[in-house]
């Protein structure tokens, strides 16, 4: 996503740190942040947040985390969980990779991967977030039956992602390869899929899991 | 693929014992009828054998075999096999689920399915030709690095499979989500790819390989 840089961002971010981490402070202790302890989803790369705020407000009996590094995006996250009053909704502004050191082993149930960015230039392929190095901390900080959920609209990034997460050991669960003309009724869309939907790009989507004998 | 009866094929096909098994007479001898002792590469439902002829006659150094079950369609493949001179392409009239009587553990290199019937309804889902237990068969007669190719324009029918293939233990080594917009050098078209691709339809391609370690 191309973003226009917002200099209030940061320091509207820094003014929630109940609702932002913007340094690390609960890393390692994520569990402990939110008030109920059930189950974890993560977002990884939220954008403008209508994804996770939508399925939190859903969904009060899981916690979410919406990880985006972003501040000049991330911030309409956080304009929508205060709107929300969401409480089962943290955020953390920080890169994927540094996702190990907020989640200990096993902590997380679910990781949410939408419309990622597809870098699409070879040279560039272990900048995607289902390249080999991302999967193995995906399944590091990933129950035992935990998930990956994956959405986009970018044919070459589906297809790489088949490839790599099958030859890491995953397998998939559930497969859409034109999403809005199967099934639909669960889907709740982002900001980025509802236009390119409407402007007529399929939209490819996969739930994974880590084979535990690999 | 509908098929007319034909009810002088089966008398065209027996008199070609040289170039077809009609009754299993080279169940586990199949690398023993070639003339030279050269890499196995089959294709289960060859319809009316453009794909497996073509290959055949690009590819003197590998055997080919093609096996298909409707005889009034194989005698089509027999009539390429004799008009192009082919000594490398032998034929069996059978089902899939014979595929073991006829090829010793290990001594196929490649699988080649091409447009195989969808069985689009889910009670036949066990007829898909990648349903696990087909797998299976093919685990068993192919090489450690044997690989499976496998092409389709039925959008359910590759889900199923990718589906299927991963749970099972296979991974993907490539793979395209629309191959005709993609990467066309080499590949060969069938009779029914060729109808469907000029209708627009979208055909997807994978190649596949079994995880040693499942």
């Amino acid at each position: 996503m191309r973003v226009r840089y917002k200099p209030w961002a940061e320091d509207y971010l820094k003014d929630h740190p109940d609702l932002v981490d913007m340094d690390g402070t609960h890393a390692g202790k994520m569990t402990e942040w939110f008030d109920k302890t059930q189950p974890i989803y993560i977002e990884i790369g939220s954008g403008m947040g209508q994804f996770i705020t939508t399925l939190a407000a859903k969904h009060p009996e899981i916690n979410f985390v919406s990880m985006e590094r972003e501040k000049s995006v991330m911030y309409k996250v956080l304009d929508k969980v205060k709107e929300l009053e969401l409480t089962n909704l943290k955020m953390i502004c920080n890169d994927a990779i540094e996702l190990n050191e907020y989640f200990k082993d096993g902590e997380v149930s679910r990781i949410y991967l939408n419309f990622s960015d597809p870098w699409p230039k070879k040279r560039h392929a272990k900048r995607r977030l289902t390249y080999h190095t991302f999967l193995a901390l995906y399944e590091q900080i990933l129950k035992d039956d935990g998930e990956i959920h994956f959405k986009t609209d970018n044919r070459g990034l589906f297809a790489f992602s088949l490839e790599s997460m099958s030859q890491y050991g995953m397998y998939f669960t559930k497969l859409n390869l034109n999403l809005h003309e199967e099934d639909d009724e669960d889907n709740i869309l982002t900001e980025y899929e509802k236009k390119f939907s409407e402007k007529g790009s399929r939209i490819y989507r996969m739930e994974a899991k880590f084979h535990k004998n690999k």
